[in-house]
């Protein structure tokens, strides 16, 4: 969508590249930004369709490197195994750092189309200047108040799917797939032979996973115990690792 | 909101320039269409902020004038004199053609921010591809629906509002003031000496009109009958009209 959006408004998005298995180094943003120039650097932690964490010293690196604004997309920073590697504690004293954060994920709140930012008080107030001015209904707002007053019940799957997470990651081995380290709410893995056929396969077993078209790979979202039982149970039902 | 909506995007808007009384006629609508040959036309009717009705001649004329897109948005359809110039009756067989109407107008329900279209099929699902894909959350589209079921009970106003509308038509002469005639559910009228003291002694008596520094100008929504005379008989009160 960033590249879409930055399409549709006459933006130039330039793709920056990333290490081996996808993650950021903090020399690899500054080789980047220095590469690039860019008025506005995104980073995306963890990672979508990846689920790579995105860590501090790479924000702070990237930060230091440009004069522009560095917006982190942390939809999934709820799932991330501590809260150490939160972009938001970086935000004091970086008045160009903006946070995103959304309802949709770990509230399990996709439905209201609820996202959210953090950022020096001046930026929040630039962006006021220049927002749509319909961008969030009234019913919305009532929503997400309720929503937030119930913080606890709304997150209360998220221990449970970081741990159903890690168990995918453990255990698509054996069945001859190679997981990425995740910190989002799904994995991607590897080694997948034919991932069309082995996503239609998955689905006559009434498992829907995500094909994205990188080659050999499919993305699961975790779920709860049993569903995660289900999808192990059904991929080593039909196979389709590589040789 | 067009003409910056139309800049975020890099399109070109050029205004088209309507005759005497915010009337567009038909020779009117070709003479600009073919001044300016624009992809697409805009049209409002019933038109903001002054009211003007949208003659089936002039969107009829407009249609045949350009082979682009015509677009008709109709927020304010519901309070026209009658259903005859409903431009919705223009569909069939204008592939070309497309009508918006909202929910925030006469359904009274501007905090769900509902709006939709009616075009042909090809276009709409043309439309399907390019939209953004987070246009309509789960809540909107409940509310919108049971709105719909209730239609009759939300739509109850506007009877009300067009008949005290028609009332400030007749009475601000008396007062000194010269109205447009209206076909939405506001009335726009001019002869006012100082429109920026007019507003702030309304606003003293708990009446908030709108001044859109249209010189000489001020806009008001028709309420009830109770408001409406509360606004008559404040304007009245602080006068204001040019000598």
């Amino acid at each position: 969508m960033h590249s879409i959006l930055a399409g549709a408004t006459g933006t130039t998005w330039v793709e920056g590249r990333r290490d081996a298995g996808f993650e950021i180094s903090p020399d690899t943003v500054v080789r980047e930004i220095e590469r690039i120039s860019p008025d506005l650097v995104f980073l995306c932690g963890p990672n979508n369709p990846t689920g790579t964490g995105l860590g501090l010293d790479t924000i702070r690196a990237a930060y230091d490197a440009t004069d522009g604004i560095v917006f982190v997309d942390a939809a999934y920073a709820e799932f991330m195994p501590t809260d150490e590697e939160n972009a938001l504690s970086l935000l004091p004293g970086r008045e160009r750092l903006i946070v995103s954060r959304t309802m949709s994920k770990a509230f399990a709140f996709a439905g209201a189309r609820v996202g959210y930012m953090a950022a020096d008080p001046a930026v929040v107030d630039a962006l006021r200047l220049v927002r749509l001015p319909y961008h969030l209904s009234a019913l919305t707002q009532a929503a997400a108040i309720a929503a937030l007053a119930h913080a606890g019940e709304m997150l209360a799957m998220v221990d449970e799917i970081k741990a159903q997470r890690d168990r995918i990651g453990r255990e698509l081995p054996a069945l001859g797939f190679s997981p990425w380290p995740s910190e989002a709410n799904f994995v991607l893995f590897g080694g997948v032979a034919d991932p069309d056929r082995t996503w239609a396969d998955l689905l006559e077993r009434d498992v829907l996973v995500r094909n994205l078209s990188i080659p050999n790979t499919l993305r699961v979202s975790a779920g709860t115990e049993a569903e995660t039982s289900e999808f192990l149970s059904a991929l080593a039902g039909v196979g389709g690792a590589a040789a």
